[in-house]
């Protein structure tokens, strides 16, 4: 059975694979293009798609179609992965993150306190 | 064991919770209070995040620390979970979008395609 | 002599005429290739030139070339302005609006009494 | 009679005032407190603000408020023009830099180069 571990897991190979070191080929593929090209391309692409989720989004508030957000959101976290990638990284860091998160005092009340200390530090 | 598909849906499950029709409470949550004020809250955060992730990278570019890249991606995801949740969906959702594209054609090739297709229509 | 009124205002004049109902070619202008494609055209440029400028800024900060921000800017605010267009709105509105709160009580204090009050909102 | 540039100039007068090396004041003032924080403060809010012109423009497609654009666009380009000052420049070099692409060989032009350039580059 695949979970979601093995799938990002099994992505974060693939696009390791097309890393120039790993001798990704920029003519046959579009994330060895990306990574070929340097953080310019791929960071640039992350705000791209991070707008294309926000207008994705919209468009469901006003009776679109939600699965246009998954597809959206795919894209982001995708790109977030080749960058990763570049940087040494993987999403099982970023998972373990949210996990660790998670696990210790809860991810919103460490969000609310984080959000709370910066409203008091600028009254 | 933890996987990443046990975080992941325990992290969703975790956000659910919080919805305004599950009784979260927006006093008492981070979670809560921006799915309380809707929409606009959270996706104006996924732009601010996708920044936040460009300029980690930028500083890891010049030698800043790369773990910055891993909180500030899980930043982002979190924000994304957030938006999943209001719109009935799921990071299995995505998760499984992006193991589609993988298992088919391999998500490199369709995104290439996907790139030369628009080349191809704006000459 | 040239001001920034001319400019801006000339800039805008030249984008309306590419305006698909103005007659605008998309096969021969870019601009009037993206108001042919629509606000997810142009809207997801808009994402894209706010992260350059954010990375070209943060080049800045280790010793890269300011101009480049200035490039970036540039960019931006002029894919802003095909979005104005498109919507039937000028860079004149845009200054405008700044020149109201600049005239009225001051926009820093304005924006500073909108953070107050998001803040005070937000215990 | 007010211009665009004098409105322009004065906004880059007021903001460049408040420059920490200027004596502005972060407890009294909203543009001295994010230039007495830093970039990360400031670039922050160009990734967020670009995000908020975006659903005002979405807003608009689906019948909304379009005066609510331009509200959005004078947050996105009045943070612009923090950074500006941050970085010793002003909106005139940005408006001059416009002005140049304009006057050379047509904006349109030069951006639908830029465009053929990197698809014949990117094939």
């Amino acid at each position: 059975m695949t979970n979601s571990s093995d799938s990002l897991a099994h992505l974060a190979q693939v696009i390791e694979s097309r890393l120039p070191k790993n001798g990704g080929d920029p003519t046959a593929s579009y994330v060895a293009r990306l990574l070929d090209k340097g953080p310019e391309a791929f960071l640039k692409k992350i705000g791209e798609e991070a707008t294309e989720v926000v207008m994705a989004a919209k468009d469901a508030d006003y009776g679109g179609d939600k699965t246009k957000i998954v597809y959206e959101v795919a894209d982001l976290w995708f790109h977030c992965m080749i960058a990763l990638a570049h940087y040494g990284l993987t999403p099982a860091d970023v998972v373990n993150e949210l996990d660790r998160r998670l696990g210790t005092s809860g991810i919103e009340e460490k969000a609310l306190r984080k959000v709370l200390a910066r409203e008091a530090e600028n009254p």
